[in-house]
């Protein structure tokens, strides 16, 4: 089956959160960037030597708290990318792609939310929303896959 | 040429491998979460206080061992799946393709054993066999490209 | 709209920003991976064990230093492949996207240099090529998204 991906309700759901998402790795990544910057401690000496700080080994716990975040965001946004694109080039179910795709977003917003925030149950709650739905939609592809060949 | 991905036989090849590597990072991550938790050793402070454990700036060697095979596998897994879609975009070699994404699958579980199984010789043999299915695909695609244009 | 995508000449700059990117960082895990060889310091103590050296917990600042640059890699080729592919498949404006590729390309051209030879202020301005692009991208595709609905 040939579909038109670039016309499909389902494509627009996943462009918005995969830019939304995107978006806010950037962000997080820049932010580990000011936290370095306003705690004065560089992990490159050069960066410290440009700027007037200290140069460090391990981050400020500060930074290391921006750059786990952004990290965390970047590790689910790989997996959750990949399934969706295959989601989509395989024609599978419009509803429950929306709701996979609703699902990982919510999680993933409410992970980043936690973890700033230091909430840790939250912060778990809110991972195990992000990773149900990439292990759903490996489910989902692999049985629509193995119905395909039968 | 215009192909129909979702129907060619190396899409599926692809997406299966894909997607059991996919799995396999997920299971990673929640395996080092796991391991933290077993190790008493967090992070993140407000882990320590609700868990019960010490807070540390740098994770407990099991844990980090285990967060360094996910690290790994998720930073293979990128350029593999961008490799390869653009490998089926452009309609490459069938069984090329089919010899690459097999190579690459079995370098990556023979990696992940030979990590967490602390076995240093067969981690970097696994390793190489997934970074030259990378490099050979790489190849293989420009090649087809220039050709393409001339 | 359904676009011959292996054929647009879109693909074809992306195709190459993005094999280039990913041997660039396949080619900086290699040279970390050669420097913790050469200063004999080892995060994984069997290999301490198996190469002779010494066993450490945080990496030799020259292997840290080419692993930050390879990470930054992979976190800025993440965004851009992201983003490239939704670019492409909603064929938005040619010419806008050969600018962004291309500026993407110069500025992680940039950053990879300006790391390893430790030039912060180069290295600030690169990043920031880098992700200008991305932005202006996610700004781009979210428009031609909205004014395809209305």
């Amino acid at each position: 089956m040939m579909i038109d991906i670039a016309n499909s309700p389902l494509f627009l759901v996943f462009a918005v959160v995969l830019i939304l998402e995107t978006l806010k790795t950037l962000g997080l990544g820049t932010a580990t960037a000011l936290r370095r910057q306003k705690t004065s401690r560089y992990i490159n000496p050069e960066d410290a030597k440009w700027l007037g700080g200290e140069a460090v080994e391990v981050d400020h716990p500060d930074a290391a708290r921006m750059f786990r975040a952004q990290r965390n965001n970047l590790e689910n946004l790989v997996p959750f990318s990949l399934l969706g694109i295959l989601y989509i080039i395989i024609g599978a179910n419009l509803y429950a792609g929306i709701v996979y795709f609703t699902l990982f977003f919510m999680g993933r917003i409410a992970h980043t939310y936690a973890y700033l925030s230091e909430k840790p149950k939250f912060r778990r709650d809110a991972y195990s929303l992000g990773w149900l739905s990439c292990v759903l939609m490996s489910i989902h592809i692999l049985i629509a896959l193995a119905s395909q060949m039968l």
